[in-house]
């Protein structure tokens, strides 16, 4: 291979993405300048996140482009180095985007090391696991017997905060989109109570499972399920604002919810958003404690492998209609 | 007089609440029992919070009633004690609601001692001034140099979060419902800007007045001034979710603000009802602070005072209508 195929954004979405909003084109393996890595990528995300850098302004990815590549973070085998820390062969971490080859200053690449499988670092080891361990624990503050309320509980960071929440001796709720995916999170996950988000009873089947209520709501999606945890929620309850997956997928996002700020006041509730980024001087270790609990069996970490990166753009599409169990990647070479 | 003059919930209201919602009775002076005390009521409060306890169940007031004596706190003289530690003529803070005379348990009852105005005790020393002070300090933890937002802020907690963040050395903006009275604001209180809600230019106002963003906004409001702080939060910001006095005297309650969960989520902000009765242990230090704050001139508590009890339902109307500056409070007996 001679060329490097890219993924680019083709045009901005006006209402839901689809897989024609990408283009590929192919264009020529660029060349390391001093100081620089040539790195060849084995697997890109597909992250739920990266559908808000679509959508406007006001995300903390900055506003959108067309004719650049996909952003997102993969793994990836160093092709040449121009710098002595990094040798022909060594597998990092890098924002290489959707494409098979970037270049990268040394400093910003991050060397894997240790046993865990590769891929792991897109995932628990990455952005998605460092999330579910500093939101979690820090800011949603779970205590052995409570309740926590995790949406999106199949995604990429909602399946690793539901196994944290059952490892603190929580009673653990989480949401999805079907029946069936609900049965299955329950089983995979070994989580008390799965409940569909999109039943016409979701408020009443939340309530039963719930019966003493919710104290920690880890919120990756904001919208419905978020104005009905609002009140199940417990006084003093914490709730985590990881995410609005259930926003980012328009152009016209709904109203907040009508609990705020009334039920915030009433319950002394505390809501707070947080960005994993801020925790960067805590990320080793927090990565030493998931890479126990990996190593124990007590966090199973869930992969969903997609093959080939023309694949990429449908496989966004189907993620953020609630397709798919654990994180995504698009694994793009050997 | 040897009657009880009572003023009654006679109706909730079901759109905004008239003075014609309330009817007086009179009724005969209740007979103190073995421990308990007859107060005679001098001033009697009218609290924007109250009008959450007419509007259903989902307020820390309770699910209202009509047919008994509106709510509220009073400064009361004691006419008849049978409780040792209570003598005739002491002067005393109680649950009276708007009556003449009312009969408490002794342990019921909160002596008022120390050289500042007993009707302070309805206002700074009082549960709108321990609100302030621990919603202010303890929950939105303001920096000196740091710009805090106070929404209603001539209202009677407003004005004294208002004065304390000045005392923390910040920025104050608030905020009122006319140019007027946000002149008056301005002058009274020495505050840095206050901003009419009520403009049609007001969110290019308030972004003029915070110049480098919000960092502690003192919500009293909800609503359309929650929506626009959303906007001016800086990161890292926090908001004390105090009460909701825009969505009160209404039976159609508006959605949510739009930036919630994304902003909060984009700029790491925390948003934390609370009330002030989870500070109880600590009132006594706040009362201190406070009281040295007053005697040094520092802090200026503002007495808005009506006159008579059958004024008591206009006043209250009025107050929900943004008509006072200060504490309003009515005037009952000599």
């Amino acid at each position: 291979m001679s060329e490097n195929r890219q993924i680019i954004i083709d045009s901005l979405p006006t209402a839901k993405l689809t897989a024609d909003n990408y283009k590929m084109i192919s264009v020529p393996i660029p060349v390391p300048a001093a100081g620089e890595v040539l790195c060849r990528s084995l697997w890109v995300t597909v992250a739920a996140g990266a559908r808000a850098g679509l959508q406007g302004s006001a995300s903390y990815a900055g506003a959108p482009k067309t004719g650049v590549v996909m952003n997102g973070a993969a793994i990836a085998r160093v092709q040449q180095s121009n710098d002595p820390q990094f040798t022909q062969g060594d597998l990092v971490v890098c924002g290489a985007g959707w494409q098979d080859y970037s270049v990268h200053s040394a400093q910003s690449l991050q060397k894997i090391e240790g046993n865990v499988a590769p891929v792991h670092h897109l995932g628990v080891l990455g952005t998605n696991g460092l999330t579910a361990y500093f939101g979690l624990l820090d800011i949603g503050k779970p205590q052995a017997g409570q309740t926590v309320l995790v949406s999106a509980s199949g995604g990429s960071v909602g399946h690793i905060v539901a196994q944290l929440a059952k490892l603190k001796g929580c009673r653990v709720v989480g949401t999805a989109g079907s029946d069936a995916k609900a049965a299955q999170l329950t089983a995979r996950l070994g989580l008390d109570a799965v409940v569909n988000y999109r039943s016409p009873d979701f408020r009443a089947d939340l309530k039963a499972a719930t019966p003493t209520g919710i104290d920690v709501y880890f919120d990756n999606t904001g919208g419905e399920i978020l104005g009905s945890a609002l009140f199940r929620m417990n006084e003093q309850g914490r709730i985590a604002c990881c995410g609005v997956v259930s926003q980012y997928d328009t152009s016209t996002p709904a109203p907040g919810p009508k609990g705020i700020p009334g039920l915030l006041v009433n319950k002394r509730i505390t809501m707070s958003g947080f960005l994993v980024f801020d925790f960067a001087s805590r990320y080793a270790e927090a990565r030493q404690q998931l890479t126990r609990w990996i190593e124990s069996g007590e966090l199973k970490p869930i992969v969903d492998e997609v093959q080939g990166l023309e694949q990429a753009p449908q496989a966004f599409v189907d993620m953020l209609a609630g397709g798919n169990i654990g994180t995504r990647v698009v694994k793009i070479a050997d």
